[in-house]
């Protein structure tokens, strides 16, 4: 299936229904298809071609939906870029996928100016909504000049998006993923989470990241999507009561901030019917506090990553007051549409209980790495893609992650990898040798922890240290805390550094959220 | 997507759970997926390979099941053999599809042997559950025999089955169907019904037709399947109260007799969801008594063709009090993932309510027909599947059939194509010329009619000429009413016969159920 199938569907279908809400502005399915019609021919004007790569730098908004199919319905592949990344990295994405044009929204402007006069001519800059100086043409301006163009997408096996990931390698890694991989991840969430043209999805998650899944399911089924360019928990309560919202899809955090937060009882929340999320199992405290406050609302959890986008899923009923609460620490079952194995180093299945390597297979699983052929066939070894996260499965096919192999923090909902924060912190000239760990935190879930031995005769402090790293890394990468050790890092015989020794002392107590 | 993903899926999260019910017989996924794995094993071990087609004729059963799995995981092509069907149509498709192995249920074993003697050695016999005479091997000795073979499908793209339709042409022809096109079906099905593990399904179509879509969708859901050889409208409502059975999918002519029975008002049909059907609009009689006999239950239809299986789909809502009867005449709207048009003789889409030929695309429609690539070409342009149906569109999509350019009869659930007919009545010796049409019949919702032109001097009465036919039509085929003509048949300046103006005059008063 070719995601551009779904907008087509939604505008025979639902014409005249909302297809997008921001603030105030309301566009049809007809309206939404009529200007993706006409920027994508804009789009072409500009010489971008089927297969070309155009990056996205947006917050959440109608204009950046637009974009999105506006690119797809051209042949073209999105290469959705990162709000809170560093210049540096963000101008390593666009050279390394090869980016021709670069869509801002106003609120880059400058950012975009700068990556402009960084890469040269070779980038052209369109900006969404009014354009600002740094902006070479602009979507409302190609929308008004073209009339629509005719899709040229043909095949479900075409590129449409490269997404970047972390790496543990430390350079990011785009991840190519097909129509067909999308309108998979759509399908399998839309028969999991039964929704269909009545479903109204507040976007609560960053767009430019997988995690946001209501792009595709919702205009799949012909819902209704609601945008907003800034989020926190006091604003979606607002969106939420004001547009009648029946799903959003976030992480345990968001969720407890707005359970807990002083409006939540005084908000009409009686539209809302499902509240999904990803990233980590939902904490008992979170998830009884969120149980109180949202009586009527399913919860659903979602497992996967952007090689895989989402694999698992965790139903609503075992979110239910008496289900077994142990499936509440599980990543749930495989989608109706996957498979997923547990393996030994031999590659053979374990048995239930047993931890190895999870596997996966299935429509969702990437094209590999975008111009990375050895880290392509290191994940993906006969259809299988291999997650390096550890974990078991119990008899019912539950899988529970214990580990992630790739070392990865997640904080606030977003993840970091630990080696791309030590690569930076290692290259503060007081620095002998370093790790980056994952540690308990009340705001934040984990917080990035940095541990560091100096070079004789330096000192280093947090501050000091964050400022020296801003250069490289995005500010949710910063270490939150730091600790200056005397003596070398425990190794491994191999020479890895231990870091489960490091982390244990401040775990003691704790349930890592993995 | 493969099929044989669901299965692993099935017997992964569900394996304690029930399969497959039979009379008394129940097995769990965990049975099912064992006795496939072994019965593939034997396949293979009779030389059939990848790629190699297998028939099955047999009634619904849970051995049909399993061996349409154990086929499918051996990377075998099935090809399901109308039970109804003459020996002569059989062994026809037999030849035209090269088959090596037909799996035959007991209650066909002499006609497997009659196939078998007609069609030589190149046929092997195997017999399902206890083998008859003609069996050279049966399922339970393979099974008993060897151990669970790993699966050999590679690709979605692989050919699942070959599925016979009737053709415009005469000949049935062999439509190809990918793991994809089945597992598409499927998926598109789950999404519009939203079953789910607990779905318990009564087969009621014939497994070998396409209008059984439960196989795969209820395998993928991981929920459970109810067979039974013999089925009629009272053997139907005590399978439902006996194993709770939640959905059904049936034609409008079944739900009549169901809702009519004496039994119903006596019956727990507490456990009923949904009664889905296809093949035609539900006549507004059936639609109020159903209604009424089933308060609690969920209508929903379906439309496709074997070439197409289910493309539209029309929801619960819009078979509920209050909801426009007008959508209640329609075929429904483009299923999730697929796309619909209604188009001119020119190939350009024609406005809201002007008819037009009903072209599909998705991944649903078929691969082509099996050594026919000059009617695949026809049928097959640009992705697009031309029906040849004829129908419109409204505002929101609904799609109304308003012809059936195939001059298709639907005879108690049935296709009957007339050119089989016309051309099995026009061999009779007697018969200088005749023509094959649908007329309105209580019990059948249309039954075939026969017109003839006799040579001079000849005369012919009913049961002879069904006598004649039965030789080389199947019996659901023979026309069940003759009218001799003095005058010769009208016929169009292209020398077509016109097959609406016979019809008329029987059709006054009546509304055709297309």
């Amino acid at each position: 299936m070719r995601l551009t199938q779904g907008l087509c569907r939604a505008f025979q279908v639902n014409p005249r229904g909302i297809a997008t809400i921001e603030g105030d502005r309301r566009r049809t399915w007809q309206q939404v298809m009529e200007r993706v019609g006409r920027l994508s021919t804009g789009l072409g004007g500009l010489g971008a071609q089927p297969g070309d790569r155009v990056a996205v730098l947006a917050h959440n908004s109608d204009a950046f939906f637009e974009t999105y199919f506006a690119i797809l319905w051209s042949g073209g592949i999105i290469v959705p870029l990162n709000t809170r990344l560093a210049r540096a990295e963000l101008a390593f994405q666009l050279q390394d996928a090869g980016v021709g044009i670069l869509m801002f929204g106003q609120e880059f402007a400058q950012l975009a100016a700068e990556l402009k006069s960084s890469l040269g001519s070779v980038l052209r800059c369109v900006g969404m909504d009014a354009p600002g100086s740094a902006a070479d043409y602009s979507t409302e301006a190609l929308i008004a000049a073209h009339a629509p163009a005719s899709e040229k997408v043909r095949l479900n096996s075409d590129l449409a998006g490269i997404f970047y990931t972390g790496g543990t390698t430390g350079m990011p890694k785009g991840v190519m993923l097909s129509h067909a991989n999308l309108a998979s991840m759509a399908v399998n969430l839309i028969m999991s989470t039964k929704i269909d043209e009545t479903c109204v999805n507040l976007h609560s998650a960053p767009m430019f990241h997988l995690a946001d899944i209501g792009t595709f399911m919702t205009t799949m089924v012909a819902g209704t999507h609601v945008f907003a360019r800034r989020l926190d928990e006091q604003i979606m309560l607002e969106l939420i009561e004001r547009h009648r919202v029946t799903h959003c899809f976030t992480v345990p955090a968001v969720i407890d901030r707005m359970a807990r937060h002083p409006r939540a009882p005084h908000t009409d929340l009686s539209s809302l019917k499902l509240l999904g999320y990803g990233g980590a199992p939902m904490p008992t405290g979170t998830y009884e506090v969120a149980r109180a406050v949202f009586p009527k609302v399913d919860f659903v959890q979602g497992f996967g990553s952007t090689e895989m986008a989402a694999h698992t899923f965790l139903g609503p009923q075992y979110h239910r007051p008496g289900a077994d609460p142990e499936k509440l620490k599980s990543a749930g079952q495989t989608c109706f549409g996957y498979e997923l194995r547990v393996v030994g180093p031999d590659g053979l299945d374990l048995p239930p209980r047993q931890v190895g390597e999870i596997i996966g297979r299935g429509d969702n699983v990437m094209q590999g790495y975008w111009n990375r052929p050895e880290e392509t066939a290191k994940a993906l070894r006969d259809g299988w893609l291999h997650t390096q996260d550890a974990g078991y499965l119990d008899e019912q096919g539950f899988v529970y992650i214990t580990d992630r192999l790739k070392d990865m923090i997640i904080s606030g909902g977003e993840n970091v990898y630990s080696i791309e924060v030590e690569n930076a912190v290692s290259r503060h000239p007081a620095v002998h040798e370093c790790t980056v760990i994952g540690v308990p935190d009340a705001k934040w879930g984990e917080r990035v922890h940095a541990i560091a031995v100096l070079k004789e005769g330096q000192s280093l402090d947090l501050e000091a240290l964050r400022n020296f790293c801003r250069e490289s890394i995005a500010g949710y990468k910063l270490p939150k805390s730091l600790e200056i050790r005397k003596t070398l890092l425990p190794r491994s015989p191999a020479g890895k550094v231990l870091k489960r020794e490091l982390r244990e002392p401040y775990w003691a107590g704790h349930t890592r959220s993995i």
